[in-house]
């Protein structure tokens, strides 16, 4: 029997048949580089009207650089990027940050179930300025969060006002904001909200690799392409990572799809025999689970991680079926 | 009238239907992330296959990356590389090496049509250590070159073997190897002529975005993931980028298409009523041509660049038709 | 009243007699740049014999460069350092091994009054690799701890091995060795316990700005100068940083003074009235002391500062006096 | 006979008195570290007299470490500092500005005697900004110049004017600008003149090691300590970087030697029996020598350094004498 990465993650599943469609749509006849295309332009369009902003737009392939990136445009490298210690770029990425940012730090904030206390970040903000230490340059919000949760628009707005007022920037990964979105987090509010770089996350809902980042702070803006260009995140052939998101975009199956993943992750929630450990309101469910229990469902075929707060995780895509939700919760009764 | 760009670049062109296939192929059920999936384990395989040699094989989004990934390895930032002057990596990238790098050097040699000059590297070579020069550590070389040129494996093993007396390192950006090959270069001599790390050209040789970083010394695959994530280029869905290897190793189309390519340019040289300024032995032209007329031609809907040398380019890919290449000759005709 | 510096820190007091002598005989006639005089050669020699090793030795101008240096050289950017969570490298050098090193990583180890739980660094070395982590490369060391502790040549052993038996590589911080030493740590024992790049302090032990970089692994020292140039550390005038180790360690004097040193802090601590919070071994005393007392203590005119674990640390120095003891003690009675 | 380094380099001298004086004043009781001391705050206040500014003033120990900070505080990674190619920063600083900032790049201009081509500067300037290459952000300049000529203001206005026209930011290094005022060059006018990173440099006039930065764009001055700090440039015992400057700047000697260096040049100039291949106008003779004959020169025991543009090139420093002037005169005819 081999593994069943169903749960694993939701970077294990197949592209959605509206990205590959686009893709195979864009890939027509000669294109200018760079993205200079007539796909990029329209997916541009499709992603600040989904945003309802006026942002530049860029689309890279990797969600570790545009988050890695977007740290280093915030803050340089004697400065600091606050963000929840959990947070993908604390923990996920080989340290991404402090190689695109020449060492930028990273000040660690505690919450539960993967936001922010507030209260953390005041304090942080607080520390004052000595030589030895990186201060505060932004912040790093991530939303659907590391455990499943979802800022509302009113708990984004207290993070990000003090970060503000003292005119710091705001980093938003959105690898599962379209989970956020289906589970009620209005995107129109982005811009509102203060947030300054929004990395709009396209691989985690269902496309081919490829991430948009959205560049609201148009200062932020400038010489993007030579940025981006520099560390391996201009592609020569734009249209493949901006096919995906026109297919995702022009009839709504972004959201559609996401608002499948939540789904099957509340009847997964809904069935499943062990405790769960974080609110369910995105497209995840964390269990308590002992090492043995874990290592028995291995065996059975099922692979999902362990995660840092020591809950066992599983995951939901656009790709999950309400039967394999039901074979997974069936072997979990029979080892609960 | 839209602007063509068919002879632009090898990067304009829509990716081959037998890297499309592929994709589509392996865009199916659940797969394990980063590199650690079926496909990737193929395509690794068949890239082995392909040079004849026992590599550790990596696929990955951006040229530019694996390039400044690959001097980042062999060079530290107090030490330098020497490429030819007009390499990819020294004008075309952004500064992308010293960015991975963290300042590593570039030695710029010359070297007619592309090819590096053995007299100015060994003179380079030669020169003394001293503490505020960053001294030589290794040697990038680029086939099919800039200038549309094939090393032979003789030329190669003239430039590489004082390189590998002194205990240097030697990259080889393969953007287009497979024009070079389809021109007679023997890739199973690669591991013989004493190539370390090896960038094997997808998105020009008719892929969508994909590479395959061929690490040849295997000291230096040690630790090469942690590597690749933090430099934004380790895939969580990996086999998108080992797809299209996969269908273009499979049945020989990658080595088919570029001698379509090669041949392509080799018609559109013979029809070339301006001076060719290059030997056009892979697929590309070089000619004379004034600005003016250039102006001309890029009025009259054919958008081709002007290199570094002052020459225009016409690069033919695997997409270049037949037609095309009369059609373009005909205006070029008109403006000679 | 002024502020009174006296048990702030080591690198408030002058610089001893010794040095500044050893600086003034120096400065007579013209030497050879960028450490190539007879004065560096000379103050190389007493250092390699005070260590009883053949080692490389530099001197340079900052502290926290020396150590970041041996950080990057010890590990790359996609790798970590371990170190005591407490480290100087971790909470007071403002991010330089990120810096110097494009984003290494540090992994921060607990353990008792600065020195390293060798348990804790067991389980960190036990970490399985995995490509979204910085895995560890080597481990870094201080003594005299920052916490005013000495580890013995036992305690070293056991960190070291564990270390070694990867393959990884170790540096000792030792802006205090001299106290350490003083306290009994035999430095002719660094070379037989594993230590490749040791940080031998000169500020901290009573000289002007220099300390000496100590390359125990050879290896280590190819191509160092280019390396510490680029770095800013390779001075042009390379006397001034290599004169005072002349002047400190021609007669002994660096290791007398930090007995003197030594002794002014079990002084103090025999004299305290408030709880003293770690093993006084060096030259520090940490007490426990709560906010309002510290500022009627500050605002008597003495200035120390409040630590990291929450004490209150009084360091002394060649230069404390009996007298300035006494004193600080008598104020010190006043406020308990 | 030992070889004489006395006109190899204005760092081969000793320090001047003043400066050591100053030196020994301030190692006097205890100071406050890291640049809040009493002697920083009096030698920043001099300097400020001195370039009659109000502007910010750091004492470091490293000029190349001082000129790459400022680039890299003028120019983002993806971004280019033009320079003069044979100025310090583009030849004789081992790619420093490039690891301070990450991979920064360097526009190399021509120029006659060192002083940069007003219409190459103009032409780099107009270069449309393009994404693969890094477009200029700051213009670094050096008076005197390498060849020891000396920009007049008229000069440097016309330099820096088309540069601000674009917003971009000005270094400038003065390693020897103590040399070039002597030489009529007026310091208060730098401000004026739109430079906003100043490198006063300490060593070549006769320090010992250190030099002030200058941060005349007070925005650059945010977070300076932090930045200067993981650089390895926040001395923490910041009086022997300062003193120096006391030392000599309180009564006048900078320019009283600078003014000596000078007219050391100009008697050597003038008994000089090669050719002399630039202007004398600072403390450097460039002449014309053959490899014998500098083989001999040095076999005569006086070192000095064929330099980039071919010529052998003289220094003279606050130090030298008539009497070495003669004397090598005299060597010099010997072998002429």
């Amino acid at each position: 029997m081999s593994a069943r990465y169903d749960f694993a993650s939701d970077n294990t599943a197949p592209a959605a048949p509206e990205a590959m469609q686009a893709l195979l749509d864009a890939n027509q006849g000669y294109a200018s580089g760079y993205g200079t295309d007539a796909v990029t332009a329209r997916a541009a369009d499709l992603v600040r009207g989904l945003l309802d902003v006026d942002a530049e737009v860029r689309f890279v392939a990797s969600g570790t650089a545009a988050n890695a990136i977007s740290v280093a445009a915030l803050a340089r490298p004697f400065e600091a990027v606050l963000a929840h210690e959990h947070a993908h770029i604390c923990t996920d990425e080989t340290g991404a940050p402090g190689f695109f940012g020449q060492g930028v730090g990273l000040i660690r904030l505690p919450g539960a179930s993967g936001r922010i206390d507030p209260t953390a970040l005041e304090a942080a903000l607080a520390q004052p300025d000595v030589s030895y230490r990186q201060p505060a340059a932004a912040l790093s919000l991530t939303t659907a969060t590391e455990y499943g949760t979802v800022y509302s628009a009113e708990q984004l707005a207290r993070l990000i006002a003090p970060v503000k007022a003292r005119g710091h920037g705001v980093h938003l990964d959105g690898a599962r904001v379209a989970n956020a979105a289906a589970a009620g987090f209005d995107l129109t509010q982005l811009a509102g909200l203060g947030v300054d770089l929004f990395v709009l996350g396209g691989a985690k809902a269902g496309m081919p690799p490829t991430e948009a980042l959205v560049i609201l702070d148009k200062a932020l803006a400038r010489r993007i392409d030579p940025r981006l260009k520099q560390a391996g995140q201009l592609p020569s052939k734009g249209r493949f990572y901006a096919a995906p998101f026109v297919g995702m975009l022009q009839d709504g199956a972004l959201l559609r799809h996401a608002a499948h993943a939540n789904a099957m992750a509340a009847k997964l929630a809904a069935a499943m025999p062990f405790k769960v450990l974080h609110p369910v309101e995105a497209n995840a469910v964390f269990v308590e689970m002992d090492d043995a229990t874990l290592a028995r469902l291995h065996a059975a075929g099922w692979f999902v991680y362990r995660f840092l707060d020591g809950s066992v995780r599983f995951v939901c895509s656009w790709a999950t079926t309400e039967a394999a939700v039901e074979e997974v919760a069936e072997a979990l009764k029979g080892l609960a």
